[in-house]
């Protein structure tokens, strides 16, 4: 039977782990079941252009989880850090980091939309100091014309630095800093919630740093899209209006804010075991092979095999025929390439054992 | 069993009749099956951040259906109506009627974040004229300091006026003097599949005379929200990156456009039909019963049923219990009630006779 | 000898009156022998960048002069304007009259460079009601995405409505609405020292209902440009970081202060002096010839004179030669012409009845 | 008599030499009689608004001088700067030196009135490189989101940078990558006439590698205020439009088109006899004292006479009181004080020796 058939494949497709992502892979066909087993489970309220319903729902766990006053749904986090920045900006600089999302991948949308300046430090860099902002401060006050530092974005971790995390101290001094003289700060923590289990602080410690912080609901938490934004009453209870004037007061989102809810019950608690699995995982792996899994300090849920250029190809082929889909390896040098590998809850449909022992089979050769 | 009772619950649904929206009304259970539904019938490919997939396929059927070069998905319309405007006008003022969307219901979206003085022409009313228009090219024109009107914004049916059409003579002459002037012509037409039977105008025919044209995908198409923009290549073909800055860069929207293209498949039979079985129901019913069904006119899809004010909201109560659901009435003159009714392709669950036989039985006593 | 020729020119051109433009009309040469004149007066302080010396002194003459806290110079009218819905509107709309300079002369400023929606109200007329703001403010705020009303700013007298003034009471019943409602005042006075003798309302109590005043100082005060914005010091005392991000922080203004200073001593008196001469002598003109002299109501400084369209031109270079310079006369109807006259300081430089025999002479012959 | 006093002020003043400015510095009297001169001397037309007289003739002169098409007057050079960046870029990115004056000191006007993204290269250096602009081209094209680079700045010589110029090689390089490219190019040259002496480049060769050049009126050239923008017709012919919407039509700026014009007669010549008597003085300095002259390399007309910390400030007086004003020392070192010092017109006041002679007499002491 046709039902029958694709039941046996979503099976099969079960156990397999992949290291790629920083979610679970689901097909068109899949996220369709999985939606219509949420609506059966219980009756899901649909929302009104993004406002109550099961995105309230979403919006108040969310507030709750991150230790503050609101939260607000968004279709894109480009929209959520935008619409920080550009509320807490007040006209004001905005300081960023230059390897940041909101400074190289969101389409220069709040220098554009809302003729805010941002200035871009610490290049190369996941983190920028302390010093650096007080440098910046300065600059402006001082200047002929002065400006307004009006607000400071973090983003943690960092995608375009492999996951690197921006230290807590750092982040704390800065946030003190800021706070001291009116600065507002806002937290791009899209993937916080992969940070926790490495640098063990939790989310709302992260969070009680910021005035706002924006976590994505589509990377890890597996819906088609979304993102939320959290932070004082004071200032996100108008802000539908803004989030329409976007073009973001999308008329129906209750099937994300479902999706994102279900897979958010029990996240933590299965995300720190799906670590742990993984490097179990991987500490066997270079015991048995020798193949050294490159670490990014401080980081996250990326990671680095490190392969001999002659054959990579091939180890990465064979680790997917053993039933772990990994990234095409890169050059890393003139006789090396890596194969980037991210931890995420595919790995917990094997044992670390199991995956240690598939992988090993696949790279040993190699 | 749950299932079979449910089941039951959605086949008595589907008996029901409402006059009330422009589409059908379907609970989040409702969509969440015909999402599945459709994913089994054949593979939807998924879109990568609103580009290519079922995405794609959507927007090349709409490009077609509209006649346009190429068409572009947005999750909203407040988006797509914003985006032509903004890349239509260069710069320079953008006139509209001060009753459609684009000026009262989008937050200030044109003047706020693309800077466009929007000038609002025709209060109260659903059409402005080529002389309107020409009064305010010159005035811009020979003002102090030089302006441009650097495009045009005609909404139809107008949402605000009860779905009064802009006669297609009017919007050709304007459309033609804009032209000849280099002025950029945009249609909101949100609702425009929902003129076509009432106006005898073809949806293509409309859009002809435009350089884009927007169409709603969640009102009459169903899907949970969605908007298409359809022009010129060159205008669009790069629209993405914009769309991104604002937000719109929506991960994967593939379950509307799946939605919407199965809704799309036969739309203008079903709704001729239905439009025709309106108008025969709503024929019998006066001859039944003496109410007036008072239309707009050059209108489409909104009529009036007007009552005697004293029994009103029971006739309401009375229609809804015989299976046609109505919005509440409202006051119109110091003795008389008006019931909004719209029509949709829910009218096409019952046959007309028996839709009049339903409604001349509730509004009689009353 | 030249400067000897020079001078009886300068003396002649001192017995011409002109009645045109609003304030004394001076050449390169004249304004630059009274410059220096000034400058040899008295040591004048020159600012810096706008900041400082002379430029204070009249800052602080016309804030006291006006009742307000503090005032800020300006290259232009425009900028100040500007600047002020700008800081007033705190993002939302700002309603103005569609006949005023802000709507109609200023290159739509604060729509493209502040991103601000101007609502015009009042089309063809002077003066909007509290009605109007009323209406605009309450759909503002029940529309689906709720607006604010941030300012508004009223021109008065108009130039658009040839010198028509707003009624002090309208006035004050609209900016009681507005300071009620947390909504910013604005008054475009560039021309207001010009309606105080014809309404009986001084400059101050004029200011004192609106939050910020602006007063032009080329117009009647004579200098090169410049112009005075007037309000609060918490929202004025940082403005020239502001002024100078438009380009308008000019290195050295101290010339045109101090030529407005100039002007300014004394000013009030002077101009009720010519305000009464003026009106003796149309008096005079038709009591003498039946030349009626149209009054704009409730006015300020412009009339006309009404004439037979047929000698209308000759009888306005009879005006000249008879050294009472006019503008063109201007069709008003079939049969006749209307040539604008206003009065300004230069009607002092003769008696009402000298005036009034010159222009008899004229215009009985037409 | 007080006018002879004030003559036989004026002489003595006329014999100082300010090493301070790259003008001549004018009291507010000196500046309104050296304006009545030029007007005596011929019949100044006035412009209107900006537009036409004198106005007209010093826009007309300008762009025959920078070789360019056409040029327009403006207030600032902030404006200026502003405009041309504006209308080059077309909404993409501009490129600009960290330490220009159009990142630093203008207030953020491009980022705020604009909305564009001004990327800072370069930072504590005057020159940024071919392989900066095609790093950040190429980055900023192959981004997720892909953004233009629309247009690349260059100041020189740099302020902030000690009036450091950009070499000639590097510009070229630039100014023919974007060309190809069809990045616009705009050269702030507001002190361009300052660095042809000691570049050996004329001001039109610098000007020709660039789509737009600004240069100051009012620095070296003596007016109040001005700036002028020259380049291609298309571009600057209907500029003005735009001008009055940022507040920069002022009603009047013949005085400063006046005096421009009158200081730029002859200026080329004058400049460079200036810079060869300061060059002769300064060596003889040196060779008679031992005191060092630091020169900026590749630089312009600022120096800095180095001298032990004890006894500087003594020294500046004693400069003072022999007819040579000069700036404040500033510590450079621990031991250690520098002097800056422009060269400007007023060192043509008296001759080589003669300003060495002083210099050496109050400096050998210290």
């Amino acid at each position: 039977m046709a039902l029958g058939g694709k039941r046996a494949e979503a099976a099969r497709s079960n156990e397999r782990v992949f290291l790629t992502g920083d979610g679970i892979p689901l097909t068109a066909r899949e996220r369709a079941r999985q939606l219509l087993e949420i609506t059966e489970k219980r009756d899901i309220a649909m929302d009104n252009y993004s406002l109550g319903g099961v995105v309230e729902e979403l919006e108040h766990r969310m507030a709750q989880l991150l230790g503050k006053e609101r939260a607000v749904f968004f279709a894109t986090g480009t929209l959520a850090n935008h619409m920080s920045v550009r509320l807490l900006a007040k006209g004001g600089r905005v300081l960023v980091q230059q390897e940041s999302h909101l400074y190289r991948d969101e389409g220069d949308c709040a220098q554009r939309l809302s003729a805010i300046n941002l200035v871009p430090l610490a290049p190369n860099k996941a983190t920028f100091t302390l010093a650096d902002v007080q440098e910046q401060v300065e600059a402006a006050e001082q200047g002929r014309v002065v400006m307004k530092v009006g607000a400071i974005s973090i983003e943690s971790p960092v995608r375009r630095q492999n996951g690197e995390v921006v230290p807590f101290s750092e982040m704390k001094a800065i946030c003190e800093y800021a706070r001291k003289r009116g600065i507002g700060t806002h937290l791009d923590g899209a993937r916080v919630f992969l940070a926790a289990p490495y640098t063990g602080v939790s989310v709302k410690q992260y969070a009680s740093l910021f005035d706002t912080v924006y976590v994505s609901t589509y990377k890890y938490f597996n819906s088609n899209f979304g993102a939320v934004l959290a932070g004082p009453d004071a200032m996100l209870k108008d802000l539908y209006h803004e989030r329409r004037m976007f073009g973001g007061g999308v008329p129906h989102c209750w099937a994300e804010a479902a999706m994102a809810l279900h897979f958010l019950d029990g996240f933590e608690q299965r995300y720190s075991q799906a670590v742990q699995t993984a490097e179990d995982a991987f500490k066997r792996l270079t015991k048995e092979t020798g193949v050294e899994v490159r670490r990014i300090k401080p980081g996250s849920n990326i990671a680095f095999l490190r392969l001999k250029k002659a054959g990579a190809d091939q180890a990465a082929d064979r680790l997917k025929t053993a039933g772990v889909t990994v990234e095409a390896p890169k050059a890393a040098g003139a006789d090396w390439c890596e194969i980037a590998v991210r931890t995420n809850e595919t790995i917990l449909r094997l044992p670390a054992d199991e995956i240690a022992r598939r992988m090993s089979g696949a790279l040993r050769v190699g």
